[in-house]
């Protein structure tokens, strides 16, 4: 594989003056294009020690046009990253549409770095390589550009290099331990960086392995191999998922076949106003205990409140809130996206409300959208929110591998009993704002929603985030009930470790910790 | 996930029959239809024990017309199977264009029990999940349509049917050990199910999960489930993986930086008659008593020859065929694709010669053909021929992995040299079928050939499946490289156990061992 990087290319001086000034105005040309585009683009940049990968990137940055181009490195994590899910960091670097972004490192530096010092084995890599195939993918079905450089040097080229950096005041390589003995892992570093490359070289994001030795011929081929990439991407239709099969079952006719998982929620159920009282201090007081203990733990704890509109969301988050230390807790009101959230991939909005280790973050209205209100109002196309399911599904389940314990509630409500709620409001002035022509609108499609809950529930209630459907005509059951199962599900969760066994993330570097 | 498989969907009697009338009709239309298109149908049936199983291949395999139809069963492996890589047996079940297959059980089968019996960890079920979801694509973007059903009963639903199924005596329920008890461990299976659906439900290869507690309802959903999927897959292009970027780099300007691997060959290489003569017979000597150590140890042998034509392949290959036993090897010759592998994606023909533990296959070209003649003459399109690499290095792990030993020869001559071999072969009689006017041609075509193969090597030479370069204008020179790299692989080879440590496939079920 890293044959070809071995073989002597070079670029003499005069040409490379010559090849640099064309390629210098063809670089700004296409960035200026691109800025009216709906394309970001990721430029990942990694390699053996000693190949001038900060050289390239400051390079890139010479000629680019500093407004549309930010740089990233990922070598030791901030506070503010340590205590989030691991590719909290990533979300937080990757570019809007229309803008580049230059990752040093990137996704991939942990992985390498850390098999490379044993600090895990060839199937927890795997498994971390499998995860960046899926987000990589998941970011390219969603418009953008990924270029992945790697930069070689043949063992004895990197021998030279790595002496003369060590030589170097200014070079960081001066300042790490052991520095001069690097060389002599040459071929252990070479065997994990294979294995990476290979598990993560797809036809969609491919890799491009370039000879470092010289440094002309390294950066006119770093400077010509993006044009080329971001102008092709220009000039194709944006990269989309194949069609997807049909994702919902054809049903049989008849009622009785068709029952669905909200049918079967008892919406009669209620309770008398003594016991609600009663039953929500005692919540509250657990409530509040229990959030402390996982502030102690450091464990965070991510609500998510979805159901019909006047399905009573709001009132069952305030008794939640009202019970906690305002501290500890942050509540996301989700609305139709702001122009900022809308140039990023759709998930990226919740990604930056994350919680630190040992706070909450409660989502009202979330990243479920994609697969309610986008699929019946057509925001999203069918093979968006089909490949959503699995989305999702891997956002919630690095969540939880980070620790986070995740409770998500559908708060449903009759026909009947939606429509005396809207009409109460319309009457109360303060609550009238509450109310617009579009509630009226979604209740019109009831069965769509419907069907898209159920699809929801099937695709997306798991081990370690079930889904909780409340029943909503008694508000008073209803908050009970939301608060009942967050304090079991918390007392449960606090009780044990957090697991993620077997589905385990690298660990930290511990040196880190 | 599985709430929604709980609810107590029905259909009666009457209606049934109504249903199923104009289902079977529009099953056998549909089927014709398909028949005219290149689409491979898979139907994969999997599910909870004492869910029917059996019964809806039984009910499809009545509905459906027999002669478009094959059904195949996964339990137990058969001698054939057991000899070769795991997925050798679902390549020989997947169906050719028009065609539709039942697979009972599939690829989920031995994931599903072996985690369930503990037979491995989660993380070697990820590992294998992972493979499925990237063996499941590739199939797609060839343009399969693949429809997943999952039967489920409730936890009394299923005791109350496994009890009914031990008290009949043509149940295979009732051979199986601990019958009565497996209602005892619905949990932990419901909970490795989960597991298995969640990772592999995604957007363009969905999981149709079904209740199967009312028999007519359970058939009547799948039979138009199937229809609605195939239907709605007649009415759509073909699925196509994402555009691809330009997956080669953009060289400077100027032939020092554009030396490639094949430039770097030293074809003036050569050896005289007498050294060649003495090295050949010890190379062949020591040759065929590797072989009988590879039967023995149960290794098999694959040998990939490519290069440019008239570059001394079959000459390499007699060299070494003559030293080994007839009954051990087979040569395979591979050409233009016939009719009937056309039906198929790409890799099933050579799927098919994967040899058994303890034999050889030596294919005169092979798979590279996609990223050669196929990418040059424009037979595959770009985004065939790019994700092309990233197949073929799974293939190539699958066969690393059951302990097969794969080595790869490219055979390069000047453009000189195989000028003057094209001339000779016109000259003698028996010779000169091997000149086509096609060689002519594709002679025109050097450089783009020559940027082929760098670009195969830089994306497929691996460790476990090196790519050997030969410089080939000296024949006896040639030979003598390749045997001797056979011969040092092999001995290196035998000498060690396989390892594919880390990388481990699920073990296989030791009973059936």
């Amino acid at each position: 594989m890293f044959e070809a990087t071995k073989v002597g290319r070079t670029v003499d001086k005069e040409s490379f003056k010559t090849q640099q000034e064309a390629l210098r105005t063809q670089l700004l040309e296409v960035q200026r294009e691109l800025l009216q585009t709906d394309i970001p683009v990721i430029v990942l940049i990694s390699g053996v020690e000693g190949a001038g990968k900060g050289e390239v990137v400051n390079r890139l940055n010479e000629w680019l046009d500093a407004r549309g181009v930010r740089t990233f490195a990922f070598w030791d994590e901030t506070d503010e990253e340590r205590q989030r899910p691991r590719y909290w960091r990533f979300w937080n670097a990757i570019p809007g549409r229309g803008k580049l972004a230059i990752l040093f490192g990137g996704w991939y530096q942990a992985p390498l770095e850390q098999r490379f010092r044993e600090l895990c084995k060839d199937a927890e890599l795997d498994a971390e390589l499998n995860r960046i195939v899926d987000f990589e993918r998941m970011l390219i079905n969603d418009g953008a550009l990924i270029v992945k450089f790697w930069f070689h040097l043949s063992e004895q080229d990197q021998k030279t290099r790595l002496r003369e950096l060590s030589r170097d005041d200014r070079s960081r390589w001066k300042m790490l331990p052991k520095k001069g003995r690097f060389h002599e892992h040459y071929q252990e570093y070479e065997h994990v960086a294979e294995r990476i490359i290979r598990h993560t070289d797809r036809g969609i994001s491919p890799w491009y392995l370039i000879e470092a030795q010289d440094r002309r011929y390294r950066d006119l081929t770093v400077g010509k191999t993006l044009l080329h990439a971001v102008k092709t991407r220009l000039s194709q239709p944006p990269a989309t998922e194949a069609p997807p099969t049909p994702g919902h079952l054809e049903l049989p006719d008849g009622p009785s076949a068709r029952i669905t998982l909200l049918d079967q929620l008892d919406l009669s159920l209620s309770l008398d106003r003594e016991t609600y009282k009663s039953e929500l201090r005692a919540l509250q007081q657990a409530l509040n205990e229990l959030a402390w203990e996982a502030y102690n733990k450091k464990r965070s704890l991510v609500l998510v409140f979805e159901g019909v509109d006047a399905g009573g969301k709001g009132g069952a988050i305030r008794r939640f809130t009202n019970a906690i230390d305002a501290r500890l807790y942050r509540a996301i009101p989700v609305a139709a996206p702001t122009d900022e959230e809308q140039a990023y991939h759709y998930l990226w909005r919740f990604w930056r409300h994350i919680p630190r280790a040992g706070y909450i973050t409660i989502y009202d209205r979330s990243w479920y959208g994609r697969v309610l209100v986008e699929r019946v109002e057509g925001f999203a196309t069918e093979a968006e929110w089909r490949r959503a399911y699995a989305e999702i599904n891997q956002f919630e389940a690095q969540l939880a591998e980070s620790g986070t314990i995740l409770l998500k509630f559908w708060l449903q409500v009759s026909q009947e009993e939606q429509l005396r709620r809207f009409k109460d409001r319309e009457q109360v002035p303060y609550k009238r704002f509450k109310i617009t022509d579009e509630d009226w609108r979604n209740r019109e499609k009831w069965p769509q929603y419907k069907a898209a809950v159920n699809e929801m529930v099937v695709h997306t209630s798991t081990e370690y985030a079930a889904w909780t459907l409340v029943e909503g005509d008694d508000k008073p059951y209803a908050r009970i009930k939301v608060l009942r199962t967050l304090r079991d599900t918390l007392k449960a969760a606090l009780a044990r470790e957090p697991d993620g066994a077997g589905n385990r993330l690298i660990q930290r570097d511990e040196k880190q910790e």
